[in-house]
């Protein structure tokens, strides 16, 4: 089943905004994603040897220079059961300088050496220039289908991430730091999603990429899926915990309102069916491209106005986007087996589809 | 002068509040503290190659099995210009999970790597479990003295800082993660000390460890010290930034309280003469060693009355304490030259008492 | 229309916990609610005049001297677009030390004098005792409604909603704060829901109280009820904003815990057609009543084991009963006229019933 | 003693950037402050009469619509024992948009319904809209001194407070919120003072006023002057909890800097002595008058750069002033009698000088 399908090739089309035109968070001018999957040995687990179903996938923001130009940030934690490296530098100094890049949850400190490895070498090195920086690095756990104690992501696997990055395509489901994980019952992966505004004749985007492994039950537009599928015979199990949410955007915003934004993703996320488990790390980081201004000199920043109308405006979008990329985690995604010999089904999408379509809620221009 | 001498030594006692027997975080029972420290190579810097002057410290809370008996947290954010791995668990679960770690800015990932590499062997192989937990990793800058980009503090030094803890003796100065730092226009390092209180007559114990790195000018009991040895021809150059501050205490202390305490830590870093630097990562972590219950039976938790009496109390020492292990961290460190030829001069500390002497700020028991 | 039904009382069955007797936040023992509810005079908006559609609610925590047995509280600010006193004394004291009182938006002053003069009176002048204490009260905005800038709620009806407090009956609807409100389209007001869980063979209890006021699609079992109607030709307005949601428990939990908890709350919130507008003031506070202890003594707390059943038994309480008191908020509400000689409607409860019967959404023992 | 000094009248200059034209909060171009000063009644405290020793400070933002052209703000809390009325729409919107206001612990409600008032009276009213805005009101107890269950501030008085702002003179000492305070052992009340700064040719300001009645020991510049003043025979009480810190400036600082510098002003309240009590509430709220932008348009907002000397140099002057201004408020307030008979000495300026002038620590050219 090689090309699953997306959900809004499927006539799924959650929200009411306009997706940009690949759908996906390198919409936005100038971001790069790129993906490491590691798929190694079979059979049951043992620390140290495998097997290994688990990667790293980066998320670049614009140009290569991440230091001297960086991107205004601003974070939520819905559920701080987890480890994102960097943090604390998004809420000092508003800012991201290095690549966020995404793993399994014992891995973050070799991907954190992997982007200190590439910085080093590619923007601190050749300016002679002594390296100081702050990685951003987040995780959830594949726990039950790698052997995650084994760590075999290496550094090496994040420069590669980085350095494979690119605008299109993104691949979603069973890759890089989606590779092993599994979400709302189902297997899941990397998703994303993209959405359009035009504020004042000016069209901007806001991106968003999601890494799926929380629990709860599968909604879509409203309707429980899970339950639905018990119906027709499909079982699910509900497992799984923490989701890492990415969003990009080249719409001007301060620290200040990409928190209220990485807030608002969260309701994409409930949406979408989590449960907000106890042991559920769910993070999300929100970066705007547009305030790349060198630290340096005086400056005049352009700014949303803060109207009902836009604010609202982006405060859906991201919510929709939030909900879409989660739901394209989980269609894009394969059934694979674990160490157990357990299988993780896919969700089957055709089925899922058919559903909907019954209940009016397939967009008939499809 | 491999011997320099503590404050306390030379009748320079900060507070009002007794110090434990070792005026150090080990007075807390069962807390350890183990140093790597890596020195090699000399000569201008060379990224990859040297020289280095860095290392690891190790803060150990009581017993072998963090993950099952953690210890409750709680943190304080003075300045987020830094990375601490495993502060959102903290503020979630109220909780430490492992020991915590201190290195340079750009080791956090793989000391955190280290401390992964230690659970999963010690503690979560031999049980057979499925590995997940959060280090905690904090960091300071040796950039100005060590080949910091070159990452030359490994996974193994991290683990051997683990297992070389001990509850004493505990050097300060030039050792462990402390070995390339500068404070206050001085070099400097580790330094600890600690403070006991009777509460309903049963003694309990606070302590202190610092990694000082941070700018301003050094403040002892009120004199501006630095403006001092000016006026005795003793030059020092404000240089450096962050600080680490780790506080240990088997007082009953809830997460909330944990937070708190941690808050009035940074009233002793004040009054040692810091700046609040723009550039200054700041950051407190404090644990209770009393509240290592399992987390799978409903518990009955002992806690500390919230009146003025007690909690003033608290305060005071951890103020006093971080006051004192500042001292301590310039005091033990020794002279220093970095690989620009340039000398980094330990505060001089006969001076320094000479000058308090002077004053009528010597305790004349001493 | 005098008697509108409750959701439950309609086979609407929210979740799968089970209620407490009364399905309202009184069934917490010791816990509360009085209103006061202010309408006079008809006709177009003259400020200062009216006409005068507002009102009080407050929620007493068990117990007659709040200030010497003050309840464990959490807090969680969902979007801070608007005034909740007595938030930061929750942060750092963890505790709430007086009644909750809830009243529309520029009524805050006012009704934190009520509660002055209510503490003063009953608690600090009869003990001789200087007063010091921090009010907690909350708002939305019945500004459409209601002539809010004539300040019609004064002092004494903040008093005289805490003298009337009782466990039962609670009203709901257009009652108290929540005379002039209006949520996802339609006329709401107070409603309530509770939930209870057995742990160790002790059953205990959370409930819900909201003043609901905010803007979105109105959600009942994923079904958008708002496109539903619209098909059968009842119009509705999403206007409005914020809500308040006071969570009381007989759970032992402690500030930590009741933050947690109260971030879980608008779980029930997104799921009820939250859009999480800009301008939506979104509060929940949360008390545990079983922390009741003097300040003054050394004292053992029961905790909650926090175990993934335990908390997720309790996240999945705090959402369903908020989702159920959000349904209550705007069933038990009545259609009412505003100064302008716009009808608001209330929910046309029965078609609501018959939607999602004929989804099979209606639990057939009713 | 009609005219007691200020710090810097007897060559006391705290810090080493210079003051604005007036040393006063009021240097940062369009703010202006009001007080009214409620004093009435003797002898023993009886709740409802008297004495009365309290009274309402006004900091008004430039212009006289605060609503429409809100000033960019931010805060910070050390400790949240109190209450302050308005700070989580800074955390979300940035901004405050009407005077602040500081009175007694118990009166926070009643200067509340002042600002609703002098708003819908002087904004909404006659512009016919419809009212909603959030005060921001700050509290310190001046329980000991005044009959604060009495609720002898009313409405009126801060509307007084509004409207008697002006740029010049600003009363400090026993005015306004200030009246019946104490703090460091000393009668203490309302002090100012303010820092200037050149960025790239052009110089702006900034400037703190604090109503203090916090507790510690009064410290200048180093000196322990409770130990010095007892030496002499003078003896002083540490009592008293809590201070309020307004920070003004009219550098371009968004939220995020705002709060950051709030942050740094508990560095100058920690240099003049705090300990940080358990039970004072320190609040500190920040605003710049630069981004006075309507809402409803795209804007472009100038901002400054931050690179260390700019914002190290906000850091150092916004400590320093706040510290001088702490030390004038206990400087400018003279002795007074309390209920139980109790005199509340001031602060011997002149011993305090001379104590100062003995260290060398006394500007020479005054």
């Amino acid at each position: 089943m090689p090309n699953r399908p997306r959900a809004r090739e499927l006539g799924i089309n959650i929200g009411r905004a306009t997706p940009g035109t690949r759908n996906a968070i390198t919409d936005v001018p100038g971001v790069r994603v790129g993906h490491v999957t590691l798929i190694e040995g079979e059979g049951p687990l043992r620390i140290g040897e495998g097997p290994v179903r688990t990667g790293v996938t980066a998320i670049l923001p614009p140009g290569d220079n991440w230091y001297d130009h960086p991107v205004e940030a601003g974070h939520f934690i819905f559920n701080g059961s987890g480890t994102v490296a960097g943090l604390s530098l998004i809420d000092e100094f508003g800012r991201i300088e290095t690549p966020v890049l995404l793993t399994n949850s014992l891995s973050v400190g070799t991907v954190y050496e992997g982007i200190v490895r590439f910085m080093v070498k590619h923007i601190f090195g050749p300016r002679g220039r002594v390296p100081w920086f702050n990685p951003v690095v987040g995780e959830t756990s594949d726990a039950s289908m790698n052997d995650i104690g084994g760590l075999h992501v290496r550094p090496e696997h994040a420069v590669e991430a980085i350095e494979k990055a690119t605008g299109w395509p993104v691949a979603e489901g069973n890759v890089g730091g989606g590779t092993g994980m599994r979400a709302l019952g189902y297997k899941a992966g990397i998703g994303t999603a993209s959405r359009v505004m035009e504020i004042d004749g000016e069209e901007s985007t806001l991106g968003v990429l999601v890494q799926s492994n929380f629990g709860g039950r599968l909604t879509i537009k409203g309707v429980d899926i899970g339950q639905e599928l018990a119906r027709e015979g499909v079982e699910s199990e509900s497992e799984g915990n923490s989701i890492m949410i990415i969003v990009a955007t080249d719409f001007p915003l301060s620290n200040r309102l990409l928190n209220r934004l990485a807030k608002r993703a969260t309701i994409g996320m409930a949406r979408a069916g989590s449960s907000g488990g106890h042991g559920s790390g769910d993070y999300v980081i929100a970066f705007s491209t547009t305030q790349r201004t060198p630290g340096a000199m005086p400056v005049s920043r352009k700014a949303i106005a803060e109207d009902e109308g836009r604010i609202n405006g982006l405060f859906e979008r991201v919510a929709e986007a939030t909900e879409e990329a989660i739901i394209n985690s989980l269609f894009k995604a394969e059934t694979v087996t674990d160490p157990r010999g357990e299988t993780w089904e896919a969700v089957p999408v055709d089925l899922v589809a058919e559903i909907l379509r019954s209940k009016g809620l397939i967009d008939p221009s499809t």
